[in-house]
């Protein structure tokens, strides 16, 4: 049973202001940890440079088991005026799919992931800039 | 097993540049998710102006559903220069003590909590501004 969300001074409606900011979990499979560490640690700078053009900033990834699981946590910021067009920019880059086939064999989706989607995306129920 | 943490371009080594970003994870006791909720959609004043004034910045709590279990995540950043003092202060703050107090028996220590902490502190494996 999910609770209603709330909104407030200290939660605003999603979409109000300026910046959209992202929170995201996904599992991480332990065999391929060790790889996944390496990628992120030097991120090809193809990708970052796509991130970037797609007004994606401060992100950051990180890691904690959970219950005997390894879980991966995201938190970016996203500055520009048309997410689903700059996130399908990412989408229909070579760079960025040769990327996610080095990334998403260590992945894990879990069950609440929307379609079509990799990461599931963590509802905001509190904000203090 | 832990795996090894790998630095490189795309992550720093903790404590280098201005801004430390803090990521953290807790466990949710799913009877007090709507008063944990009510709390946080408006924080009392109180409260945020102590978090600010030890220099918490860009404070996001997220919520999610994890094998059953609910979770809740933190990112903050931290642009002070003296961490322990500042924490010390809020934890020395009759408000925000009062706080503590509402929002602690909503919350579920994980087992990897560090000694005297509450929040379970993630390990950064990526960074791009």
């Amino acid at each position: 049973m999910t609770e209603k969300a709330i909104y407030g001074d200290t939660n605003p409606v999603p979409g109000a202001g300026d910046v959209k900011r992202f929170g995201s979990v996904i599992g991480l499979s332990p065999q391929m940890e060790q790889h996944y560490r390496e990628l992120h640690a030097n991120a090809w700078e193809s990708v970052t440079r796509r991130l970037t053009e797609s007004y994606i900033r401060n992100y950051s990834i990180y890691i904690t088991e959970l219950a005997g699981k390894k879980y991966l946590f995201s938190y970016f910021e996203y500055t520009g005026s048309d997410f689903e067009a700059d996130m399908q920019a990412m989408a229909d880059d070579p760079e960025t799919q040769r990327w996610w086939r080095e990334t998403r064999p260590c992945q894990i989706q879990l069950p609440n992931c929307a379609p079509g989607a990799n990461w599931t995306e963590m509802e905001c129920l509190f904000y203090l800039p």
